[in-house]
């Protein structure tokens, strides 16, 4: 796998992926409407991200794609007078998928329609509606305890009406049709590390992908949450059986240690390799059984499809105390995060593409290494180096029935370095790749 | 399953099963005899136990009925007159399964027929002779030791001759001949925990079950350890295949940490279904391995049987000081203790009769639980319902492989919630049960 | 298993060892050559070891059997006329398979050709190169820094020419044709602990061996490490499939705890046995499991053999401070220490001749033990003495399913004490051995 863009140095695709989060995040994304598309038509000039409108209306399994939302402003006026919970100072401040209202009312009938957050004071909550109609704001406590009672005007301009479901797709052809699928939501407003780090990483990663040679096929799918993932099944279904591996890409741009969810499945390939990288990292980790709730990992993971998808992110759903506040914002994440975090994708990438089993053309006993200049002249094994014990490990287990993540597991040594000796003994024609 | 006798108050019930110990302290029981004849009598003027005479020297197995024993008197009288290990005063003062004797010896042909415990010097040990003619007696180890020399009279008016082996068995049938198992032994004479709490219990439990709808049969057997079990397994060998589930009652009566020991199978349902329980108690167990000792699991689990028959108790055999000694007396037990081991057994017996496989109807993706009022309507789920989890760990395992304890085992939800969640989305129409 | 010598002191055993490894110290062994050949020729007046002598250029596998080394002596000459790194003084001091040499060059020529151990400063390394033609010297470093600039006097009086590579072997044949292989190396130098301590220990097993009766076949090889494990599987492959059970044989007489490093196939009988009786001693012990280094279990285990050798050790291959130095001598090795190695493998071989399946001919309930006088007649079985477990295990477990191992590891008995007892429930006609 040739790495060019890895001479590109690392700051300056860590500031390109911030430069993008920043960029976007000012837009009020929902789960349809011009938010998401817009943030798509962006990610399009990046990467030849195809995308897809899918009318109001229309069924998809149990669920049905909703009426398209669109907002334009929004505000409280209070009883003196003063606009408060304004939308253009920040798109959390309406309660997302908000119905259309103006009227004024006296604080007792306005209360349940407010939301706050008493331990946290200072922050906006993000809250949702998307399948009851409903209407309301978040904003800080500390706001929320000041208000006196009177009559407020409430306005929200918004529209809730037969559109269509905003999706964006591409697919990085390889030499075969197996796929790797890529998946990200794009239906957070104002939210930096909680779907803004995942967008920004999986563009830059479609980028690199592109440049590389693959065998395998890639699939990215930018969608709403949920309702997104179920409507690509939906339509896509005889395409699933092509998915051998699976990342669901969120929250990766918060200084957290690293945290992967696996598959329902629990040892599929993508879960050995991901924990394999993050084991082998030297550093805390968190391991995190499949559970039914979370991210777009629900749907892939459902009974019917059970499909090898994992989630690999920093601080993960609902496990951060900025999670769906207003302060998981642009200080929340880091360029230094956002690329160690996009290096550990390209180093399952690599274990993906680079996993093979292999046999051993001289399987009784050892091969003479030295006389192919493979092993350490001078006798006395006393302190051995590191690649000749890798070279020792991929010949005892090229038997046909290890690929090289079993070697690197039972070895105890990194994959690329399994790799690596597998390939030089390749070379030497010492082992012969099992198809 | 309906519960009305949980309207009745535990004190209540408590209170019954210290009264039911409390009467049959008092009667020197042994394997065979009239003392396991008026306690199953006494038991079925609670529920309807049908008793069984096997006479003696019937073939079980490997073993013959023994002759039957019965006593009616015993004590020593010492050189000074005065008598001691009266029989009358405590049932344990005899070797159970004593032969007759009327003799007068020296304190040195004496003491070769006297146990006693010198680590707890004040207590009565029990000990049995039931396969090899002998007689004896127990008393204090202090009391051992204040003998002075010169004649003893030794007294025993029992009688050893041919009879039968009595063993209560009560059938509960349900909707299928397939059968659960709950089997404690008679034949201890005045111990309180071991052997008393168990009938105690047990007959409380067929109280019970007999009110419940039932899918499963429920056999009860009360019965003389070992002899007992071996001869209703060689009455009723055909029987055996239809025992889907079972446990052995014993020791439920103080006030230690729950005891499971497991089948010899380790993994069989009846095993997995305590341990869950166990775990979401929260609170310290012991759990055991089979091992082949202990009371008649050890019969159950024999080889050519293998049942998956396991033993939930709290202390366990020979575990605690007080076992197989007049410590085990009315003082050990307590009403609190025995309802709780009570009401685990009902759980145990809720958790095999409600354990069903189940398959989602909406297998693809998760179905939308909000419009069937099933789900929290307003989103942002950063704080979700346990039930709701519950919901979703059903339809993601609802695949026909799991049933509802598999379930509960892998999401740590209690068998209860998981069973409520799955019988709310039946009535939804959203899973099917696998017959 | 009768035991005659085991009648005999361990003190006796124990110098007998000993003195071997005295004996044999001195001589300058090699992968090849007349070291080799005196070596055996000594174990031979105590073992009819066969010697076998494989010309030089015999195909093996992917070897071929080198020239064969012998050396009569070496020296370095300083500039001031002293004789250091002295062959006549310590074999250790030519690197091993030097090639001849007698010249005059300054230091810095010289330089490179000198090995020392800075990390231990007056210890002199043990260094080889089999396979790529050089000379050199090993000496302390201390030395190595006292030298002066000036002319040197570089001398070794060695031949490397067409001969032979010599190994021992001796079938010690048993009922069956199915194999025990024991296998140790003879290469090494004045090395007391890695090696000498295997082949005295080896030998006295062997003579052990050859007085008991023997299911068994045991082959022992006395071989060259490496190349001579790889020409003894190239002339004998077709005999490896009889070979069920294998052990590696070093580093047995240091005072170092028990370590084992278990066959490439982890689980295999040999890995399980040996790991219960290191269990069963509650001594502290290393368990290591397969790496493809070390000594020749690495091509026993290679993968198109595979086959079930593990390697029982004190300390092991690299992991002592005098691993391949001159101080692993006399002093590092002690007779306590070879007598409990010994003392294990006498075990081991016990329990591989004794393992057997039983079935139980009473396999419906316990049978009646105490009427065949294998039983406690006082019940009560507060105390009970662990014989009776064992009887009760093996009872429980003789399902033709488990062998004696299997009962040994599940009830925590020992192997030996599971035996005694099926053996008495075979002569009481309870179990039938399984063929």
């Amino acid at each position: 796998m040739s790495d060019d863009s890895l001479k590109e140095s690392a700051d300056r695709v860590g500031e390109r992926m911030m430069a993008r989060i920043a960029s976007l995040y000012p837009i009020c994304r929902s789960i349809t409407g011009n938010g998401v598309r817009e943030t798509l038509r962006r990610i399009g000039e990046e990467i030849p991200l195809k995308l897809h409108e899918v009318p109001t209306g229309t069924k998809v399994f149990d669920w049905e794609v909703p009426r398209e939302w669109n907002i334009r402003d929004a505000w409280i006026k209070t009883p003196d007078g003063r606009k408060i919970a304004r939308f253009r100072e920040h798109n959390l401040h309406v309660l997302n998928y908000s119905v259309p209202i103006h009227e004024k009312m006296d604080l007792e009938k306005l209360r349940p329609h407010l939301f706050t957050l008493p331990e946290h004071p200072d922050w906006i909550p993000y809250k949702t509606s998307y399948y009851r109609d409903n209407w309301g704001f978040c904003l800080s406590h500390n706001e929320y305890l000041s208000l006196p009672e009177g009559e407020y005007e409430v306005y929200i301009d918004s529209s809730l009406e037969p559109g269509s479901l905003t999706y964006g797709e591409l697919l990085i052809p390889g030499e075969s049709e197996r796929e790797v699928l890529l998946s990200c939501h794009v239906c957070h407003p104002s939210l930096a590390n909680d779907n803004l780090s995942g967008i920004a990483l999986m563009t830059e990663l479609g980028k690199w992908l592109r440049e590389q040679p693959r065998r395998y096929s890639y699939r990215l799918l930018f969608i709403p949450g949920t309702i997104g993932s179920i409507t690509w099944l939906a339509r896509n279904e005889e395409k699933t059986e092509r998915i051998e591996h699976g990342l669901v890409v969120t929250c990766v741009g918060d200084p957290g240690a690293f945290t992967y969810k696996k598959s329902r499945r629990g040892n599929a390939f993508i879960d050995r390799a991901v924990l394999h990288l993050l084991r082998q990292r030297g550093e805390p980790f968190n391991e995190i059984d499949f559970y039914p709730y979370g991210y777009d990992e629900r749907q892939y993971c459902s009974p019917g499809f059970n499909l090898p998808v994992g989630s690999l992110s920093r601080s993960s759903h609902g496990q951060y105390p900025e999670y769906h506040t207003s302060a998981d914002n642009l200080d929340l994440v880091d360029a230094g995060s956002l690329v160690a975090s996009l290096a550990l994708y390209r180093e399952v990438v690599e274990i993906i593409e680079s996993n093979t089993v292999y046999v051993s053309l001289n399987p009784k006993c050892e091969p003479q290494l030295g006389k192919r200049g493979l092993y350490n002249q001078i006798g006395g094994p006393s302190g051995s180096r590191v690649n000749e014990m890798a070279l020792l490990w991929v010949l005892n287990l090229a038997d046909g029935e290890h690929d090289l993540l079993d070697m690197a597991e039972r070895s105890g040594h990194p994959h690329e370095e399994i790799r690596r000796a597998a390939e030089a003994l390749e070379a030497a024609e010492l082992l012969r790749r099992v198809s």
